[in-house]
């Protein structure tokens, strides 16, 4: 039993879980070019907004150890240049962009090529560090909210996969498992690609938690039914007064968690909030292809030209939550006094899970 | 564009329509024989409890043509050793045995065995045109309640498919396209068996009806960002509180409307109450083997041997029922008292979808 990782540095080689093979192959694969490191993106290999930044930044170091240049100037060049190639991996990956720029400016100001080399794998090292302790953090303060309980339900996977190491939302389960704490987790499947049923429930099988599966349709019932004492999800983005962003079928959690009268956590990094935008209006809700509802594993499943509604996320309004977990300390109402206050200058890098 | 109909008598001869080939394919079949019709009950090929019921009408009253007796004792006696082995074929289902009971007591009394082959016939008949006009009694209370409203949701298939026409939530559309009303319905795909995306979804677009598959988990965005204005659903038992047990998601639903403020419909023929049943807590609720959540069209999808909990139906609870729609008027709170009112004598006959 042991926490998955989906980003190992090994004997100097990216390894990475194939995440498109989970749950019946558990498959480690090295990238060991920029183009290995492109296509893994690409091809949803790696998933998850903090996982793919940690390995586009190895994928920029990988390739400069074999730039040959003559000087600083020129070996940033060529940087920028990959930089560019690895950005359009995944246009709207907020996180990836984040870390290539972060590579970047480590090595602007330092003045030989050797050592820009050494620098630039360095930073990604501690990219990939500083967002384990960040999910560790945000999965100790969790446990703290949830001390007393152990039934808990969750949508989607906001898992140890998805980032450095213990995930957001599933922190708790996973830290709470190396210091003794058990929990009785119910993983949403997570309709329409099913994340819960072919992540979260492998991720914490891994790790030795006890997960049920259950529908998204069987939440109220399960709710009532098993005793469940609280809802933990991630969040794609926070906006300024608290109304969270997240995988669809979150909202819906939310809901019943009010009706219940349980508690309902927001697990995310600081970088996920966005306080540019003032409130959940504000952000845009992408429709993903209607085959992603009527077809399930190529076959199809309702009649042909069905119309479909397929909207990826939905926000659920900060009144119905209950306290929103980061690594830098848990945030309750009122949030859009509260959020800034614990942030304080922080500008939101980029969505984190 | 025609409502479609899973049981029709032709030319002395019974038709059903496949549903175990929906959406796919739309394939009639003759059901010459009480193996075909114990047949075609066993492998779900009719589904729906009053749909099942009238099959299995039609089943003995085939059968019974060709029994050779001398006497009507005789004739009857072969009749009820054919029901028994017609309600092995699905012993949960109260409609089926209630049928075929009804078929027997109505050539009781017969004294001529072509008096009986004429009366169990006719008496099939008349089973499948009372469900139709309840069904259609049903409709017509619904398109009162929905009086200037036009975005409904619904979830499973409580449609015409499942009785005799019409359905039970679904009639009001199916109605109200014959008489020139026109709504925007919108259908949870209704997981784990997708009733939802295989047969609501058909079934409305065959009657021309304007209908949009979702999943379960987008019900609250979808409720906000469409301006649903109600939501129907049918009805598997009736508790004399009110408390209404239906397929496993209905409950959600029912939240969400209460949360969004907008009406939450049962709709039922009367047959569905079982006054001896005070309240909710006291209905078994069926769980279901996990492969039907692991697995979809025989492939895995979660990982091997995880748990699952796999509830069939969800109760709920008669605070979130904005009215019952029966057959025989709109019941609305308090439940206890109007259900007694509205009912008087009856006594709950069996669950009718």
């Amino acid at each position: 039993m042991a926490i998955p990782l989906s980003i190992q540095w090994l004997n100097g080689q990216l390894i990475i879980l194939d995440q498109q093979k989970l749950p019946h192959e558990t498959e480690y694969i090295a990238l060991n070019t920029l183009e290995d490191v492109y296509d893994a993106i690409v091809t949803l290999k790696v998933r998850g907004a903090p996982a793919i930044g940690i390995t586009a930044a190895y994928g920029l170091a990988i390739a400069a150890q074999n730039h040959e240049a003559e000087t600083a100037e020129a070996f940033l060049h060529f940087v920028k240049k990959d930089a560019l190639y690895l950005a359009s991996s995944r246009p709207t990956a907020v996180n990836l962009e984040w870390a290539l720029n972060r590579l970047q400016e480590s090595i602007e100001s330092v003045r030989t090529v050797a050592a820009a080399k050494a620098q630039i794998l360095e930073e990604a090292k501690r990219i990939q560090k500083e967002d384990e302790e960040a999910c560790r953090a945000i999965g100790g303060y969790a446990l703290q909210l949830l001390e007393g309980k152990s039934k808990v339900m969750t949508i989607c996977n906001a898992g140890s996969i998805a980032t450095a190491k213990y995930g957001t939302a599933l922190a708790p389960f996973h830290l709470g498992k190396e210091l003794g704490r058990e929990f009785e987790v119910f993983a949403c499947e997570t309709r329409p690609v099913f994340q819960g049923a072919r992540l979260t429930v492998w991720e914490l099988q891994q790790s030795g938690v006890d997960v049920t599966l259950i529908t998204d349709s069987m939440a109220a019932h399960t709710i009532g039914a098993k005793g469940i004492e609280a809802i933990i999800v991630g969040a794609d983005r926070i906006a300024a007064n608290g109304d969270t962003a997240n995988k669809i079928g979150t909202l819906n959690l939310a809901i019943l968690a009010k009706a219940y009268n349980i508690p309902f956590y927001v697990s995310a990094p600081v970088s996920t909030f966005d306080l540019l935008i003032a409130d959940g209006k504000e952000i845009p809700i992408e429709e993903r292809p209607a085959t992603e509802i009527t077809h399930i594993a190529g076959q199809p499943l309702a009649p042909n030209h069905t119309k479909v509604f397929n909207p990826a996320f939905d926000v659920t309004p900060a009144q119905y939550i209950t306290a929103i977990i980061t690594e830098k300390g848990i945030i309750k109402p009122d949030y859009e006094q509260n959020i800034t206050g614990l942030l304080g200058a922080v500008s939101g890098g980029g969505a984190q899970s």
